[in-house]
Formats: structure tokens, C-alpha cells, sequence
């Protein structure tokens, strides 16, 4: 069964309680187990963490996987070192965000990361993690 | 039924001869045909053209539709009154590139568009019009 | 009878009904006949396109007026081309804006015409017209 | 009889002596005594000073007047205290220019006071008192 | 015999009677006939229009010229869509320019459109033309 | 016994009264005289003017005082004056913000004094100056 | 007993041996005790890390304190990702810095954290946490 | 007697015992009564303020000098309207200044005064004064 | 006879060994050769320098050449000086480049000669010294 | 026996498997081995870390070698604690990089920690490692 | 009996004959001649070239000079080589202009030399040398 | 014999009496004759020029050398004729700087040959030329 790595980034893991009016109220465990429901017939995998390097390291070892969807949170617009892990693997990466950054603070608006990765889905809620392996299945 | 209308701006009438490296050579017409077939129970509405106040018009037509999606070429980058025009109505906008503009000129990397739409997909190929239609499909 | 020109660009069309809190609920026809009625001695000539072109052909043939009242939208900040179509007639153009553009969005803050207009009127709703008719009565 | 307060800013006592061929041949103590003949059912109160503070002070004092046409000359385009003080008022201002700032020095195209006037008069010559007025007039 | 395709974009229709002491007293009508004579065994097609997209379709249409000389007016300074529509096509197009446009206003000395052209000749009044319908005889 | 001087710069004679929900309702003097009961063992001298030159004054006159509290208002953000009084003596000084300059617009991001002040204390309303005198109190 | 909690960011740890001039001699555990003599009753509750990651742990989980004083060092000027951990809790933040940050490099007088801060307390070498404190204990 | 007029601006009140190591030891009161011994066929007006528009107002009154020396102090970089009062009259002026300021902080680098003087002196202590005098006495 | 000058700057006598994918397999001066017997009836003078001013040299002293054909290489883009030697004669100048350079490095894209010659030919290979001596035979 | 540690950054890890094209195909291991051969009379302490803050721990703790050659990839163009690590200690660091980081991505052309290394080493692949020793073991 | 040397850069040849509305119409070698007959008891030595590395000849050359009087015409604006001159010999330099290069295009508004020299005489024609020397007779 | 040629760029001449805290004191020959001591298996060619274009001549000229070790000095700042020159030979080139660029003026940190060489060896002192030399010996 072919296996897609979702990658959580910073504070993604206070999803449901943090700002709800931007992040909706739903946490992301819960939507996990929904699209897992929806998508039963590949492997979901899931990592989050907080800190940079450890998200570099997840990037690393999901080779094998067909697909990665990454939400970098705030590291998207700061990070060289995400960028370079993305380069480094023959993995496709697409990027996804849940708030429309681009109607948030400037410095929201430039990712470091989409010059790297297949593509972007930015804006659509949890909805663009759906998108994302909607992709991936259609096209792994 | 419900209607989502797609809008295609500038030399996206020459889909499958124009620099096929980049754009991919299938014509917007036959990959529409496709999109028809399996999206059959919407109305998927087409325009194109080449000139940026028309472009205008359609999205002040398209009131009625349940969403939008708009590919708007190169006036992505420049145009202040499609921003206007999609500010100016309720309809929700899916902005979509078959390219990621994000790995091309500098100039390609600001989208005027993108902070009064729903949201982006980008990088894609023609595969991003088919994710803003299930996207359509599943909230509308 | 002499003749004073109103020049629209793009949206404009939906005064009335477009982000109603910005531009007011008077769709712009039915300001033109208050303006008419008080302004019963010079002949009013109106015009509207979304259409960029179009206004600078609009404002080449208006060779004739004693002045043009020019709103280009969103052109106002984009376009080289009614510039220099303002730059290459005799005719005097006061530039009017609705709102205050300078308490919006960033980009808005600059207009490309108003090095090349005799003056301009900005923020006072569509008393705006009105003042600008005014000066070119009491001066033409 | 409600009352309109004038404030005039840095190096405009001068008018009708500084560089002429800018500024026009008549001093804006006769251009009031038009004014006042004109508008006889309004009181024009008139305030000039070359120190920005003094401006300030006049702003804040103006506050039974029902509008405020404000000339502050080169102050325009540094004066963050002028600035505040406009907002600190609830009366509306009117920020005019005689000159086309817009065609002359770069410097000169930025106003800092702009975004919290109610709206600008620009370019007229003198006649851009002469529309403020009329405009307060109108809507007070 | 041979096609060269010229290309006029906004405001040169006026060429002649627009803004004389730049552009000169001679209308383009008349010097197309001078230059149909001076070249009298290729086919010179001359198109005009003051609308953006309109030149996007004259250049999509000229792909069986063999060569286009381009004088897109002020949309040389603005327009993505121009420059996708000359990389869209193999025939190669020369931009030119009447006036020196690096003499001339600062938003004036940048081409979109220089990067995808096979060269560009500015500054030679309507002898621009000429030199570059020259060196599309000496090399197609 | 001690001295310490607070200088308020422009408009800060309005608190109390404007924009009461950035600033809050209370007025300076009445603080002034909760602030004397509370250090009642140093001498609170206070200063208010909202010409830049006479705050340059103030400066250069309290050259015996322990410490300087200084909030220079909207000068804070241009004047290269206020800097060179504060350089000028060798008397600290702690510059104070009643609001989060660092949450408004962009211009109130930028102090020129802070580089040349001992300290800053910012955002935390009236208590602001309460920190700054007990700042001097310890170390003075 | 209500806490406290001080958020020590990178290089933080060498308080004492690093660069005496700019950050003094005293350690910070040395100046905690102090701390918490002074202020017996509240819990000052201490954390330092030089991983970006883990300060937004530490930020996450101290949201039962009162208050946070969180010197985040060179963290202050490129982390998005700390400033989100700050907006996503309802705990108020104190930044502090204990050298004048405006006074040093170009790249020190941003700081990406002042925004989402409830006030900024910098260049009072080690009282600057002493001042945090202070305000939190009086409005807590 | 032909008159020469030297104009002070902020804190130049202070030499003397301001930063001496950059501006020297000697107070202007002294240095005058040198210039004007030196210099006794010409009467040498001098007039100093710390506030911009009083400069304004020297600069206006010295219609009838032949010539003024200008140190505007910290107002060179940040002041439109006394380069307005500059323009104003036909009396030449002559920037000087004691320090070299290019050598000095990057906002000190730039003069809005210089364009429209004379010339500039920068650098020679109080001898910019004196080359200054012996400049008008040579072409006055 | 009449006399045209052309003059090559830096590393241009290694044209047809440099980069020949950019510049051709053509030594300049086997081209020359060529030039010369299409143009027998006008002097070709040629200098070539790596040296700016000697290049500087050349410009002064083909004061009575009809016209100046200049490719100066690397420093198109850096001098002054050559700019200010085409300033200081009459004799027009012609700016040449064999290749395309807005197609090449961005610090290639700004001409500092460019405001100052007569016109440019740029991206043509050696044709562009064909054509500008062409539109000098045609208009001295 | 005198200690050189060698500390690398994000992503070095994957040496010899990672965009061989630009890094070779040798893992660091192997070459540290050769290293070690070569250079048999020094010890060399080896750390690789994706992980920011590390790299810091890993500075802070080299304090007793007498020099570090420092590769730390990414973070080099965004790290500011890195920085302040390494002008923390005495030791000297080396700077060094496998590619030339100047014929790459703009963002790659600045080091945030250039200038506090004793010096940088750039471009030579793997040699970079061993010049860097080299300047060490003939200095230290 | 003491030196002072004069070094005048690139196309101050020309004096007298370039652009004699902003240069003048005497020669420099004229000009020579009056000044050493006005300070006969001083050696004026005298050097020109159009060549930047040859004023850095004359520059080092110079040092036995009690100071040097430098016009370096364009290169002011873009020697950095020029710069380093000045700072590696002990004899001031006194930076002089002939026209004020504030006044003119903007790339002449910035000086690379000034900062090291020890003041500049800016835009009194040829004056400027005449005053730099008497500054030079008055300290050395 | 293989041979190196050294390059060193303007005042390098001057090494070891120019701003020795910078430089130290040893000259250019001297630790020449030590290299050629050190390296006696190799011939080491040495040119030194204050002239850029003299510069460009010594580079295209060693194209038989195994490779150049370049110090442009002030010109690897400005100087896009160099810059082509490394690019028009295949023969490799290493930028060295005895100081450390990135620790001092802004306008030192940037390198325009860079790009173009093979590496950079930067802030060893004279060392850098040994590490340079090193690096062509075991690679050639």
C-alpha cells in the first residue's frame, strides 16, 4: 500500500485552540482520523514538531514515501534549511497552507519553500490537506 | 444544477502549442472536454481572453455561478481592476496556475490576485483546474 | 453649449451594488442625472469601459471638451497608456476618486496619471464629480 | 453662523512674492477678502504659521469649527505631529495644495497627512481653498 | 514574397499630432507609405490598437511573418502578457522605440518585454523602423 | 532631594481626551499626581510642548536632573533634532510609549531616539512612565 | 501564588562569561536569586534554551502564568515562529532585552516579536527583567 | 556696509560643551567675535534658534543680506519647509557644516538643503564658516 | 569622405575566442574588414581599450568624426566617466551591444550611457555596429 | 595533542547522496577519514546537526579547541544565534562552504556569519575542509 | 616652501569648452595661473587624468604634500580604489566640485570620497579650488 | 614548470605602510620571495596594477598559467570588466582578501567577481595567497 507523509510544522500542534477565528476549531488529530477514514487505501503518515531541524529530519527519512504534504507553519517564510531537504530528495513535496497567507501580514507573504516544491495549496482550511492527497493519489 | 464557471486570461487560447516545456500539450478545449465528462452533474462554464477588461466582465457575470475558477496569465502580476472585480462580488474565487510561478521570474512571484481570493493552487499542471472544481464540488 | 466629459474605468459599472461600505449605494446613472439637472447649462457627456484601451480611446476623442473628469479605477495606479493618452490632448483631465485612496491599500497610493493632470479631487464620495464640474465651469 | 478655520503652514505667507511662476502673483490675504465676499453666511476663520507645534495648536483648537482646510506646505510630506492631531479631533479636514505636488520633486508625492483627512484638493491654484469650502459648505 | 509584421500599441495612432517635439509631425500612415516603397519586394502588414489584448492576438496571428517589429507604446513598460505572447511564438520580434525612453522618465527606462526580443532599437525617431525592417531582410 | 523631568512631546497635551481607546481616558496632570504621591521622596518636574524646538529646549535644560522620562510623541519617529539635544548632555534619558508603536502603522516603527536613550519602556500604557521613574529611583 | 515565567532564548546560558562589555558579568541563575528574594511572593518560574523550537514549547506551556518575560536573543529578530506561539496563547508577553538593541548592528533593531507583545522593555541591562516583573506584579 | 547673515539651527547653542570631541571646545559667541574682526568691513547679523520655523523666519528677513551662511544643524536632513524658504528668495545661500558628516551616521548623509543653495562647505571645523564669509566678500 | 568612429571597450579584442556561445566565432577585426567594403565611401576609424579612460580619450577626440559607434563593454553598466565624455561633445554617439543584454545578469539591465547617446541597438551580434552605422550614413 | 573541531550544519548529513551534482558524491565520513590520515598529529572532533540550536551548544562547547572550521549550511544565510555563538567564545572560527555560494540563489550570497569568523572559505569542495585545517595547524 | 598639490580627474580637460552653461567657459590651465599668481608663496602642483588608476598613482605620489585638492569628476561617485587611496596616505584630502552636484542627476548625489577626506567645497564654480586652498595655507 | 600568476589589484602597491592595523607590515615582495621559497616547484608569476584595465590585460594574458590568484582590491567591488575577463578564459581564479571584507564598510561586502571565480579564500592575512597557492598545486 503506498504511503503519503503529511509534515506538521510549528504551533500546528495547538490546532483547535490557537487563533479559531484564522485556524477553525478542529484539531488536527481529528481531521487525521477523517482523512484516513476517506482515504483508506494508502498508509497516512503523520509528524509534527516544533522544531526546525527535526522537521529537516522528517523530510529526510519520508524517501520512500510517494508524496509529502508539508505545512511548514511560520518556518515556511524563514527556512533555508526546510528548503534544502526539500532539494535534497527525489520525493515530491506540495505545500500547504489552511489561512490565505497572502491576506495576512506581509511577511507571511513569501515562502521560501514553494520555489522547491510541485505546488502550493494555500487558503482553502483543512480542505488543502484534502486537496493535497487528492493530488498524490491521482498522480503517484 | 449549479454552475461553476471557469475563466482562462491572456495566451491561454494557445494551451498545447505555446512553449510546451512549461505549459504541457494538450489544448484547454479537450482537457475542458475531459472535466466535463467527469464532472457531469455541474455545468462547467468556459471564457477566454485576451483582454484584460473582459476578463473584468466575465467575473461581474459570473454572480451567479457557485465559484470561480480563474487562471488570469500574466495580468496574475499587473492588474489592479481584475483585484477590483473579484473585491466587487460575493462569488467565491479559486486562483489556479498550471505552472509554479514561484520557480520562474521574479515578476511571477506577486500575485495581485491572490488576497481577495478563497484561495490558490498553483504548480500543478492542468490537474490544478481539477482540484479547484472538487474543491467547488465539496463546499458549495 | 460647452461640454465637460466624464470618463469611468473599470468596476465603476458597479457603483451601487460594489462594496457598498467603500463606494455607497447610488449607482453612478443616477448620480449623473442630479449632476445634470444641476449643472443644466453645459452639456454632461458620459462614458464607461472596463476596457483600459477603450479609455484611452475615450479620452483621445474628447479633443473637444473643455475638460475631462477622469475616475480610471483601478487603472489609476497600472497604466502607462491613459497617461500618455492624457499627455497627448490639449484638453485639461482632473482626476477624481470616491474614496480616499490613501487610507487603503498600499498600492493604491500611487497614481501614474496625476503628474499629467491638472489637479485632483480625491475622497469626497461622488461630491468628487461634482467639485471637479465645478471648477471647470468657473474656469473653462 | 458656523465657521470653517483655515490653516496655512510654513513659507505661505509668502504667497504672491515666492516663486511666482509656482505659486501665482496674488497674496492669500486678498485672495480671502474674495473668499469672505463669497461666502458671506460663513465665518472664515484664518491661521498662519512657519512652526509645526503652532500647527498643532491650531488643529487642536479648531475643534468647534465644522471643517478645517489645511494647507501645511512642505510640513505635508514629514509632519507625523500634524498628523496625530488630525486624528485626535473629530472635526473633518480638508488637506489642499496649490501646486500639482504630484509634478514636482519626488519628496513632494508623498503626504503623511492624507490617510486621515477626509479627502484631498489638489493643483487648482488658489480655486483649491475656493473647492474645499464649497465642499463644507455643502455637507456640514 | 516575404511578410514583416508591424505592431503599433496605445496612443501612436496620434503620431504626428500628439506631442510633436518628442515624437515628431509625421503621421505613422505616411511614413508606412515611404517605407512600402523604400522595401518594395516584401510585404510590409501594419496593425494598431490601443488595447493590450489586441496586441496579444497581432502577435499570436503573425506566426507566419518573418519577423515583427514591435512598438508597443507604454504598455513596453507594463505588460506581462505582451512578453508571453512574444515567447509564445517562434517568429523573432524587434522592439522599438521613436524617442530615447532612457532619456525620459525613470518609469519609462524598464522593458518587460527587452528579455524576450531578439533585440531592441531605441531612439532613432521613425528610422527606428527602418533599422529594424533592415536587419529583418538581411537575416530571415 | 532628587530630580527627575518628564518632557511630553506633541498632542500628549490631549490625553485623556484623544483617541481615548488607544490612549485611554485619563488625562497627564491627573497621573502627574498620582505619580508625585507615590515617589514622594524625588522631585517630579514635568514639561509639555508640542513645538520639536522647545522639547530640544527642555532637554538642554535639564542638565541637573537625575534622569530625563521623555515621550516625544510623533517627533519621536523624524526628528534628528531631539536626538542631538539627548547626545548634547550627559544626562540619561529613558524613552517612554504609552501604546505598542510596534503594532501600528509602519512609520511608528522606526525611533530615531532609541539609539541614542539609555533605555525604552513601551506599550504599557500610562504605566510606561511609572516603570521609567522607578528605573532612575534605583539607579540614579 | 501566582507565576511567573522567564523565557531565556539562545546564548542566554553564558550570561556572565560572554562578551562581558555588552551583557556584564553576573550570571543569570546569580541574578534569578536575587530575583526571587525580592519578589517572594510570586513563583518565578525559569526556562532557557538556545533551540527555537523549544522556546515555543516553553511558550505554549506556561499559558496558567501570569505573565511571561521572554528574552528570546537572536531569536527576537528572525523567529515567525515564536511571535505565533506568542499570538496563540492569551498569557500576556513582556520582551526584554538587557542591551540597547537599537544601538548595535542594523539587523538588532528588528525585532519580529514587539507586535504580538503586550510592551517592550530593552537596554536596562539585567533590571530590564527586574522592570517586567515589576508591571506584572502591579496589573496582574 | 553689505551685510552677510549667519543663521544657526538646533543645538548649535550648545558648542562649545556639546560633544566636544566632534564639534570642538570653542563656544560660537567667541568664534564670532573673531570672524567679525577679521572681517570688520562687512556687518556679520547672526541669529540661532533651536526651532525649525523661526529658521524659516530668519531666512525670510534676510531678503536685503548678500548672502547667508546656513548651519541648519540636525534640520539639514529632515526639513522641507526651510528648503522651501530657501527657494523662496533670491539671497544666495551657503550650507556649511563643522563636522564631515558623511563621515558620521548614514541618516546625516543626506542633505535636503543642498540642492538648492549655492554650495555646500563640510568639514573644516569653524573655519566652514569662515570660508564661507570669504566667499560672499569675493563674489557679493 | 566622411568619418565614422568606432570604438570597443573592454575585453572586446577577444571577441570571436570569449564565450562564443554569447559572442560569435568573428574576431572584431575580420569583421571590420567586411564593414569597410560595404561602406567604401565613408572612413572607418577603431580604437578598442580595455582601459575606462582611455576609452574617455577616444569619446574627446573623435570630435570630428560624423558619428561615434560605442560598445563599451563592462562599462556600460559602472561609468561615469564616459558618460560624462559623450556629455561633452557634440558629436552623436551611438550605443552598440552584440548581445541581448536585458536577456543576461540583472547588473547588465541598467545602461549608464544609454541617457545620454543618441539611441541604442542591442542583441543583433555583430549586425548591431552594421545597422548603427547605417543610421549614420543615412542622417549625417 | 592540539583539537580542531569541524562542525556541520543542516543537511550535510546527506553528503554524497544529496544533489551530487553540486556536492560530489563523497560522503563526509569518508573524507573525514582522510582527513584524519592526512592530518595525523592534530585530533579532529567532528559534529553534524540539523538542528540550530545545537550548532550553538556545539560552539559554545569547543571553547578548549584551537580552532573551528564551521560549515553551517543553510543557517549561515539566516542564523543569528549562530552569530552570537560564535562571537561569544575566543576560538576562532573558519568559515567554509563546498559550493560557491555567490554563483547560486541570491538569498545564498549573504552570510550572517562572515563577519565574525576570522575568515571564509568558499567553493572548493571538500578542499575547503582542508585549507581550512591547513590555516589552522600552521597558525594556532 | 610648502606644496599643495591639485589632482583633477576625468574629462576636467575639457574645462572650458564642455558644457560651458554648467562648467564655465576658462581653462583650467588659466585658472592655474591666476592662482599661483594669488598665492605666490606656495607650490602648486598641478596633475589631470582621464585614467582612475593613474589618480591613485598621483594620490600615493602626493605625499609629501601638506594637502591635496581633489576634483575626481566622475569617478567621485564610483571609486572605491580612489577611496582607499585617500585613506592609505597621511596628507589630507579636501574634496572640491565646480558645479553642485546635489543639484543634478541623482547618482551624482553620492560621493565615495567624501567620507575620507577631511571636508568638501561644493558648487562655487572655480572658486571651490580657490577656497580649498586657502583652507589649506590657513592650517597646514 | 607549472605556473601561478598572481594578480594583486590598486594600492596593493603600498602593502605594508598603508593602514597597517588593517594590512600588517610586511610588503608584497617580501613575502613574495617567502612563497617562492616555500613553493619552489612551481614558477610564480606576479603583476601588480593601480589600473583596472591593466588588470583585465594581466588576466587574459595568463591563460597559459594553471591559475590565477587574484586580489582586485577597491575593484572587486565595482568592476564588471575584470569580472568578464575571468569569465572570457578557461584558466580557474581564486579571489583572495588579506582582511576580512565582510567586517567592514557595507560597500566591501560585496563581490562582484565571485561569481565568477572558482572559489574565495577571504580574511587570512597574506595567508590567504598560501591557501590559494595550496589549493592549485594539489588540484592542477
Amino acid at each position: 500500500m503506498k504511503k503519503i507523509t503529511i509534515i506538521n510544522g510549528a504551533n500546528l500542534n495547538l490546532l483547535g485552540t490557537r487563533e479559531t477565528d484564522i485556524y477553525g476549531q478542529k484539531s488536527f488529530e481529528d481531521y487525521l482520523k477523517q482523512l484516513r477514514q476517506r482515504f483508506s487505501d494508502v498508509v497516512l503518515e503523520y509528524k509534527q514538531s516544533n522544531i526546525e531541524g527535526e522537521i529537516v529530519d522528517y523530510i529526510q527519512k519520508a524517501k520512500d514515501s510517494c508524496g509529502i504534504v508539508l505545512n511548514a507553519g511560520g518556518y515556511t517564510h524563514t527556512s533555508v534549511v526546510i528548503r534544502d531537504a526539500i532539494s535534497s530528495i527525489k520525493t515530491p513535496v506540495v505545500e500547504v497552507h489552511i489561512s490565505n497567507i497572502y491576506a495576512r501580514e506581509d511577511f507571511r507573504h513569501t515562502s521560501l519553500l514553494s520555489p522547491v516544491c510541485k505546488g502550493s495549496i494555500i487558503g482553502f482550511g483543512l480542505d488543502s490537506y484534502f486537496l493535497a492527497i487528492k493530488y498524490f493519489i491521482s498522480c503517484c
